[in-house]
């Protein structure tokens, strides 16, 4: 049975990506939650409830210190920039957002796998999406197994045992509608969840990350989104 | 012009991989090192005054949170483990180190990479040595390869307009007597520079990166190595 180490951001996309690896058969046994300086901590409190649903440890690590270096790039990141809101869901995928942070997802990998290696673990498992947010380089298929062709001379454990600690990306490809759809048929903790790029009590419903999540459970029928929203989005189809 | 973050240790291989690359034409802009829970800050001194040498700005990141996560897998952060001293050198080469970190050459490329492109530099220079540490895997110059395979679909920079950061790794198959006699022809701040594991006062001349320095020194008859030692290594053929 292959064991595996979840990155978890708190958010709905890794919360279904982790239901669906534990559907194929791989065993959750911890955590990652990575806090590098984004606006709040909002999405902490979700990520501790979902690891507990599924019985992993949490592993919390802070590299916020790399907020005063990189920060200014995005507006994730830096306070003085505001979030767009309300601005049509059809401009976002003509450019790379401002809400990109430069290589965040490379160093959430490599912070994975030597925890993995450690621990001699076999996968990590992300909740990477390149359909509705498309305009992220480092969320895309190909980012995805340039990955894992370095993962095979990254550690000693490839290069001693040829076992590579390979990354699973169970919703890469999928909408967000398919997802929830997912999330509902493994009965995934969608109502622990948390997507709004905000700091409020609750999601605000007019960043670009409440307007898509909603909609994922609006576009097909699913019913309601659980969580609570400031403004209730329009629904659109995407 | 190139422009370039190193990653710059406060040893002597990253000091004389910047010389290297400064004589290339590449312009050396900052300079990244990274404390994750090392037995000891000795290197930090190190870092700031080889990082003034060549004009660089010294950019220090503290992720050493992670050393309880990952600190039991390596002798460089878990204290309880004895450092080897005095082995014989020609069994340093038959399995991968304990001071082996898991994956940290991937972590560190991927915080360079980050600060890189929050700058827009093109390229990150590295001190990897396949040749002396040949146990460690993720100093060779496939793991390199691979990571600049990756670094193609890494970033908004390589995504939108095709200019990837790419890592340079210019002493990455030269023996330790080669490396300092590049840095001696250079002129490279060598004295500057510390490589010893343990974290007393003068190197302790014992450990495995004592040994092999004072040896690249000794052997091609370029001297004596110019830092103090407690005690004097042996000098033998490498």
């Amino acid at each position: 049975m292959k064991r595996a180490i979840v990155l978890l951001s708190g958010g709905l996309d890794s919360c279904v990506a982790a239901a669906m690896a534990r559907e194929e058969g791989i065993e959750l046994v911890a955590a990652l939650n990575v806090f590098y300086g984004q606006r709040h901590a909002r999405e902490m409190k979700s990520f501790v409830e979902v690891a507990k649903h599924f019985g992993m440890e949490p592993i919390h690590l802070d590299i916020s210190p790399i907020a005063q270096t990189i920060g200014a790039a995005t507006s994730l990141i830096n306070t003085d920039e505001e979030l767009a809101m309300d601005r049509p869901l059809s401009s976002m995928t003509a450019h790379v957002p401002r809400t990109y942070v430069p290589g965040r997802n490379t160093i959430f990998l490599s912070l994975a796998q030597s925890v993995a290696e450690a621990r001699d673990l076999d996968n990590i498992v992300v909740g990477f999406n390149a359909v509705d947010f498309s305009g992220y380089p480092d969320c895309r298929p190909i980012f995805v197994d340039a990955w894992n062709h370095l993962a095979r001379y990254a550690t000693t454990r490839s290069y001693i045992k040829n076992q590579p600690i390979e990354v699973l990306a169970p919703i890469i490809n999928m909408s967000k509608a398919s997802v929830v759809y997912h999330g509902l048929r493994l009965k995934a903790p969608l109502e622990k969840t948390w997507s709004c790029y905000a700091g409020g009590e609750k999601a605000c419903g007019r960043c670009d990350s409440c307007r898509i999540r909603w909609n994922g459970f609006a576009v097909n029928g699913q019913g309601r989104d659980p969580i609570h929203y400031e403004v209730v989005p329009d629904t659109v189809s995407l």
